[in-house]
């Protein structure tokens, strides 16, 4: 097991109900200011549940946070917050909304010319606002984490940022707020949590069984409770388990002392910004084809995930990845969720040689092990 | 799932070599008192890594506080505590140091007259001093959770306290700090560990996949790495692993949302209390007739104990349950760990009706749905 160093202060209230007790969690002489998106809340009662539950505070709002949460955007929020002088941020929404809300927080406290670069660069900053959430979405985790992830319309870029200083103080995890989910964004999230599992625990091993166990207990958990949901929007007790599955997917506890990979994520965000693929749409078309890509350097864990998560029997480490490929692959398709670039219409070619070009310019190097190449980006892209 | 609520604010620092990072995790201008137990840390050398690391501070000390601490000791800790005016308590050796050290943090502040109420009635208190921990003992998860157990001499009881003013801010775990341990001490503490899972899973199912499956990975864990650890006390993956089980044991994250027992662990606190047996010995003794007295309320989860983490292939679920509680005992044997009060000379008898007329005389019902009455106990111990 690597050393590691592990704190999250984030309040967690799970459960149904439990937006009314946001009273009990921010002080009543604080200015809030409430974050939203594209007003999904106003109509599942979400809108209405907060503010009830705030109705004695000194409360403004801010709407418009859009999926994959712009620059552009969040600085208009900036302004808002800095003009009312707000002393608390409250994101209501789903990932998108928390992460631009983590960035204004940061953004509102910083002295610099170029907030953007509290991202692009990955500053340090000494102070940010207070943020909670209301989370009614069950995808990024990052409800639980201290990372955003915005991008810039006007350089088609997208980055993350991490710092301890803006962890939620609290997160409000109701799973009957995600009952009026469209599908499409219920297997995003789906999605999206399996492949930060995969991210966390698909690398080298390191000897670290227990993390191993609840990475595999995770996708385990993840592939017998979706065909519920995806039959039922309103099953509660499944919506709970996708719910917490999605926070514990990026809340680290499943990789401490393990090594972590992100490429997938780091390509996928390029053909966010490229082509405005959905945030799981992009992972489910690049992760099989990766994992082909580097299928001999992660042929421990992948074998593992192939035995104990997908049932497969094969005794060869390498016939076993295969299998946990094509299970995954399967998986994905399972709940509809479309695999190649075919399918969007998006030509494999011109997209590989577009997202390697940006990989060589900013000279990255990808994986756990910093051997995906530009080249093997493009290598991996035009087998999508 | 249960509806619930989670926070844990503790920094984990975890992996050789972390001892030296003390100098960033308290501050310049604390006053700190040093507290620890019997003195092995002075043979270790984690005494003279802790005074290297804090040579500028201003840094007293308290020793002696002993296993299963006593309000007796702690309280002349509190009396120095305040005498020097400490603002910092660092503990440094294993659960019973960091229980100890968590109770005097709340003592010292307490203004009433009788700081063993903060124990024995579980009194609400608004500031403690805070506390940091060198953890050297994987066992009692007391690093990363808060609570604390405190036993009183002149009245020969034993009470939990847990309340959030006493997480430690920090917890540091080197497992190299743990390869002088006695092996005595090393099985006490996989003892301890098992049977906190246990307690946190072995209960009746509210449909938590997510969470059976981490306790489940974290027993397989523990049964595949003792023996490890048992043949060589100085194999650090091994030692690493069985330390991160133990603080993963009792943080809490195994059964967010999910019921707890801890009628094993209550009754062992008697036992402990009346004939100073060690945590782990009182847990050893008791869990498997308690399984026994219980199995048709713990049917399922035994069962499911009994196939993922034992091997057993019986299909009914009482019959799976039987091969749960044998192989648990031998598991427990075969790291040298008695499972009978004839093994301590004690009168089974005796025991039963002393422990019996406790409960009774306190009208304590145990266990996830009280059913564990005085009289259950006592047929219980009778058969340990």
């Amino acid at each position: 097991m690597n050393n590691f160093e592990f704190y999250c202060p984030t309040k967690i209230v799970f459960g149904k109900g439990s937006i009314a007790k946001l009273k009990n969690l921010i002080d009543k002489n604080k200015k809030v200011l409430m974050i939203y998106g594209g007003g999904s809340i106003k109509k599942n009662g979400v809108y209405e549940q907060v503010k009830n539950a705030l109705k004695d505070y000194n409360l403004i709002e801010f709407s418009g946070i859009e999926p994959n949460p712009t620059y552009e955007t969040c600085m208009k929020a900036v302004e808002l917050a800095r003009k009312e002088n707000v002393d608390f941020l409250l994101a209501v929404g789903g990932g998108s909304v928390l992460d631009g809300t983590k960035f204004i927080a940061a953004a509102v406290k910083y002295k610099g010319q170029e907030p953007y670069e509290l991202v692009s660069k990955g500053l340090d900053f000494e102070e940010a606002l207070p943020v909670g959430a209301v989370m009614t979405l069950p995808a990024t985790g990052s409800e639980m984490n201290c990372a955003a992830v915005i991008s810039r319309i006007s350089t088609k870029e997208k980055f993350a940022m991490r710092h301890p200083n803006v962890y939620p103080e609290f997160s409000i995890i109701d799973p009957e707020t995600t009952f009026s989910l469209p599908i499409k964004q219920v297997r995003n999230g789906i999605i999206d949590t399996f492949v930060h599992v995969m991210e966390l625990y698909a690398t080298y091993d390191v000897n670290t069984p227990l993390q191993d166990s609840w990475a595999l207990g995770l996708v385990k958990t993840l592939i017998q409770e979706t065909p519920k949901v995806i039959k039922n929007n309103k099953d509660y007790d499944a919506k709970a388990n996708i719910c917490w599955c999605a926070t514990c997917g990026l809340n680290y506890w499943l990789s401490l002392g393990a090594v972590q990979d992100w490429s997938t994520h780091r390509i996928g965000h390029e053909l966010t910004a490229l082509y405005g693929l959905a945030h799981g749409q992009s992972l489910a078309i690049v992760l099989p084809r990766l994992w082909e890509a580097r299928k001999k350097d992660k042929a421990n864990k992948l074998a593992k995930l192939a035995r104990e998560a997908f049932n497969c029997k094969e005794i060869d480490d390498l016939k076993a990845a295969d299998c946990a490929i094509k299970k995954t692959e399967k998986f994905f398709k399972s709940i509809g969720m479309p695999t190649k670039f075919s399918d969007y219409k998006i030509n494999p070619l011109e997209a590989a040689q577009k997202v390697k070009e940006r990989f060589e310019q900013r000279g990255t190097l990808l994986g756990e092990d910093e051997k995906v190449t530009p080249q093997m980006v493009y290598d991996i892209l035009k087998n999508c």
